[in-house]
């Protein structure tokens, strides 16, 4: 039986400022991943989302970022170690306590934005988040980059780990993504980039830009809530997964 | 045997900025309230001083403030119930699980500046604030301005609470402090604030400014690190305690 | 010729968050109030707002606020006279800067929200913020709560006032807005508004809640748009006023 | 007759924390670095230090940073040119306008920490800053590191420049500073230090770390003033410099 989780992004509103129709991304979903008040949210968005997220019995991740509100985290900052590490593991343990109020357990953390892709390349920075995880439970997820640095040094810290692919994106023959101003960056098709997701989790292989096949772990699948758009791929890539036989459920589950 | 704790606000520095003495006063304290990010700190500066005030064996706790780092959280902000309540949540959150990748754990929340003020006067304030408290996790020990609202909500809530004196302040005879702008606002000669710790901890009872004698619990007596002479103050009152038989030692202890 | 401005609050974006539909409102009045940093907005933000505004030919004013985005500046905040001066002035002359790099100059400064609020009460608030302006230039207009300490403070300070009246709501017989908790705070009906609004434009008069005629200038009338209904609602004022032979124009025009 | 200017970073605390000691070095420079309120200052603080530069008859000038008051101002980020040119005309408008506020008009801008060495190296970063400047005031100068890329974007928008070099610092063949990391960063030896400056100065040759003369032009040398003992080597370089027959003057003296 194979198995795969879907993840996406959520609570990214912020005071007065509202982003994610994320009442409508929850129930498509099996693991969210919820900003934790450096690049997105405030403390009353936190626990409204941590709520709907409870509500629908989803898991919930922590999802931090760099402390960039005005880039949304998605602009690169150099951080030292001590750095990366302590505002990991405050971004975590904010919203894990905030969790533990409302009777619920962080199941696993995933980078945002710019963190998480300079992480992927980056061990160093990658170590510096783990072992914030790590130290503060050993057993959440660490939920990375497919093959990238950040399951490295995750594995490295003795966490169990996620490894992360995009149904809507290329992937280079070393298993990084094509960068987004090159061509074939993007997948278009939605019936091409279903069938791609599908043969990642079932064969653990996907044809690179070059058109060779190489090996890649698919324990989750990121998704997008911030559109009508996208909530309808999000369905339709349910819909192909399990009509291939594909069960959606947790990183829990699927790291067992 | 009498007892009392002495507690002392702590870890307000910020990012380049350098705030108070912390490697003096720590040895010399029973309590050490940690600011949270919110009115000063950033993450580095709280793991930093966990490790110190670990170091020292000092018991911990949480310092949550306003949302004004411009404003040191010395202004007076309108929050609404939700925000006051998330934004205490996220606070000590933040700082317990910091405490947690430590090995240590919470001893009590004491708010900081003008939230601290506001509260002790306003029950729905400190009633948010404890419900934040409660629901994160009951064995903490609510810390507030002896006689307060604070202290009120915090019964109201279930949690235990600790009675806060000031050695340098004047009392108004409904056991509030007086006015800084007030004539009688400080007690300026030091063994007249030492008799007076002493004997609040002992009788429980102060003199009022009016000259008359009223009824005050102290569990706590809150002193300052931020300089030679107060420093210094602090070694007299821990001596002038000791000679008069009262035990100094943690919150924990106090409140048994 | 009866004259009147009609003013709206803009640039209230943030980063990666929209809110108002600007370029909508824009042609529909004719001073902006533009979001400084502070309360809302960044400086991408800010420019494209100012090119917008100078595209449709609008007169444009600076809108500071509270250094509270997580309250989008809508939260009362106890200013110092000093924090309060060099607030406003530092805002101002942010947005005046951006202003003249773009061959534009700052007609009027408009408080937001709590600032706004506070200080219509509050004559040394006013005052604070009234010097800023003066110091800065003595040519720009103080447009506040018609009748207020606001526009008691700008004459004080030897400015141009501005007296803003609102369509939708219901005023008290001292003039001041009924409290938005109490009945007859809004007005409902759109016909009664905007008759309203014409009688206070031009017979300097307005029926309190108490049934009481009250006297009242309307130099500016404020409106929103936030909205579709929002919008209609404004175009159906600005038709309403027209049909009585009220001429719309900016504040220069209004105050000259 | 030879001049040059001597610049300082300066007002850099922010609302209760305090940095460096401006009073004691803003009578020993003829030109003032002034903080914005990105990297570090609020604008309380911005009015006082205008105020004591002012009173001490000093230019001033904007020092614009990165929005990251946690990191100094000190960390990399990625800004795009949108980014880049909005935040530094933000950032130069503000203080320009506190200053128009005292009377006092801008001489010029040197960006702050990492925006300053990032924009040494990068045409584009330096050419969205000055752009900003040339858009906001073509009669401030531009102050940057000596021969970097900020140099050539400065002249390319039409800017006057003045360049500075580094009394203590090493220099590679190419004229770049040696990395802080790297032997020879630091020129220790005081006296070895103002020769050097000296030389600077009066040939337009430094020796490189690798033992060969280099051309360079020095307008300002850089001077700290956050202790004793860098108070008292602005003194001793004062006094080389004068003793060698230069003339310490304000830049818009040197760049006449």
């Amino acid at each position: 039986m194979y198995k795969v989780d879907v993840n996406s992004d959520l609570g990214e509103s912020y005071g007065r400022y509202t982003l994610g129709m994320d009442e409508r991304i929850i129930p498509l979903i099996s693991s969210a991943n919820v900003a934790c008040g450096f690049h997105a949210a405030d403390p009353v968005v936190m626990m409204k989302t941590i709520k709907s997220v409870k509500e629908a019995g989803t898991q919930i991740g922590a999802h931090p970022g760099f402390p960039d509100l005005m880039g949304f985290g998605r602009r690169n900052m150099t951080l030292s170690f001590e750095e990366a590490k302590a505002y990991t593991l405050y971004q975590i343990s904010a919203l894990s306590g905030m969790c533990q109020a409302q009777g619920l357990k962080l199941q696993h953390v995933k980078p945002h934005g710019a963190l998480y892709n300079m992480a992927a390349k980056d061990y160093e920075l990658s170590r510096a988040i783990c072992e914030a995880v790590a130290e503060f439970d050993k057993d959440i997820i660490m939920l990375g980059l497919s093959g990238s640095e950040t399951i490295r040094a995750a594995k490295d810290c003795g966490l169990k780990v996620a490894q992360e692919v995009f149904a809507d994106r290329g992937y280079e023959e070393d298993g990084s993504l094509v960068n987004r101003n090159k061509d074939g960056a993007f997948i278009k098709d939605e019936n091409e980039a279903i069938a791609r997701v599908v043969r990642m989790v079932k064969e653990g292989k996907v044809t690179a830009i070059t058109g060779k096949d190489i090996a890649i772990q698919a324990d989750s699948i990121c998704v997008h809530g911030d559109g009508e758009k996208a909530l309808l791929f999000v369905e339709r890539i349910r819909e192909g997964l399990e009509n291939e036989g594909v069960e959606i459920c947790s990183l829990k589950e699927v790291c067992k």
